[in-house]
């Protein structure tokens, strides 16, 4: 079946959807984006990633194109289009089509909007995560205004391919002073050997996770304990457990670090327990 | 005249000039890019800016898409398409279009090339030069490989616009030890008064501007002095005149900076000497 994907208005083929040369988006990654799962046909958390939409827009002053619930329409009609159980989907908006000039353009240019999904594996997701993921850390250096989710991705692209290349699946970048600030496309935590939670407070060095968020809200009910704190590399090779939150992978335990295991080096028990029971606490839309 | 882009193997109609929504460059500004000015319709320095080219690609590991002689011939072509006589072209280079993930795509996967070109106007450009602009500081905010031209502009569209919006062309970026690295989209200079040129070195903190590359070789036979070493604002305010240098702007006086006259406020005999002559050392082709 082919893919199809909303750009601009229309509902295209993904081999002839495509932007103009001079979107600002790819000229100048002068855009953001955000990436819900989908479960069971339906988009998990969105009203959360709307709202980051919101800020990160905001943050740039790219205008919404469009009130959300229109947004939330196109979104659900390009996950029914594809027909996708199981997946993502993808929102992009950039400040819009330009002459070339670093500057905003007039305020009547329209941002744009694109909209893709696609169906994920579950079933290798599931063994991806029965088995947990290495990492491994890799200097900090990206801008500090990370908490706005843009698309000049370039040093997340370069993190990832350099855990690639070491047989790891994520990298945690590790700032000047020696802690943890987050994965290339994913939040960073650990499990205490007392069963404490920690993960850095989203300030500006981190991108704020929905994922991350939803988790959050979830220990309260679970009777977890949050600490939310910077912790390096060491802390994190000495934890009970440890784990990464992303939208496209939820909680996936990480079983070692730069080549050193974590504690026996399978997924930790409680960061099984919530993967499994994550989605109870999501919102379904 | 409708302008005329080259795009992936066709010449098309700016407006059907486009990429796919999957292209690396629209979603995670994994590209690379040149401007060259175009004068009397011919390339000015075209082999420097392949030669930077290069590097961009070779330190991201994006494979050159043909040999550089054919690249050239397109460029050319794409300048006598539109008729440019005085103008720039405009060559953008990204890692191809694949599904979206982080991590490096198939290395069949072939990279994207866009080129276009422009006319600018020689007299307006002119009459800005014989006022000289206006220039302000701005916070360092950006990743530290910024030796590779890449389009990942985020942090530099929104130092552009801070300049605009206070009433100036340019920013310049200061680090965090108070040093003046480069402008958003030039490289910056300043004369003292005792005629010495001063420009920073280049590292990974600038861009090695071709510009800024042929004009230190010029320096030598105009029998001045150069010193490539840091200098604060407060240094250039203090100078006897500053300029820029960019491929589009070649030497463009600064008069003001943050507000502060530099020396009598108008474009300095220097300066404008370098901007008379600036062509005399370029390449043409």
């Amino acid at each position: 079946m082919a893919r199809i994907a909303y750009v601009n208005g229309c509902y295209k083929n993904m081999r002839d959807a495509s932007v103009n040369i001079e979107d600002r988006g790819f000229q100048f990654a002068d855009g953001v984006y955000e990436v819900c799962e989908i479960r069971g046909g339906r988009i998990v958390d969105l009203p959360r990633h709307l709202g980051r939409l919101q800020h990160s827009l905001s943050e740039l002053r790219i205008a919404l194109p469009m009130a959300l619930p229109a947004l939330s329409v196109i979104m659900h009609e390009v996950v029914r289009r594809n027909r996708v159980n199981y997946g993502i989907v993808y929102l992009q908006i950039t400040r819009g089509v330009a002459r070339r000039d670093h500057g905003f353009p007039a305020a009547s240019v329209p941002p744009s909007v694109v909209v893709s999904a696609r169906s994920l594996n579950f079933a290798k997701n599931q063994n991806t995560a029965a088995h947990g993921i290495k990492v491994i850390t890799y200097p900090e250096n990206r801008w500090p205004r990370v908490d706005i989710k843009s698309v000049a991705l370039l040093p997340n692209v370069l993190a990832k391919q350099a855990a690639r290349e070491a047989g790891a699946y994520e990298a945690w970048y590790v700032d000047v002073d020696g802690f943890v600030t987050e994965g290339s496309s994913s939040n960073a935590w650990i499990i205490t050997h007392d069963g404490v939670l920690v993960t850095r407070a989203a300030t500006d060095a981190i991108l704020s996770g929905i994922t991350r968020a939803v988790l959050i809200d979830a220990l309260a009910t679970m009777q977890l304990t949050l600490e939310q704190r910077p912790f390096t590399p060491q802390e994190a090779i000495q934890a009970a457990e440890a784990f990464v939150t992303a939208s496209s992978q939820i909680v996936m335990p990480v079983v070692m670090i730069d080549g050193k295991a974590i504690a026996d080096g399978i997924p930790g028990r409680i960061t099984r327990k919530l993967r499994e029971e994550f989605h109870r606490f999501a919102l379904f839309s």
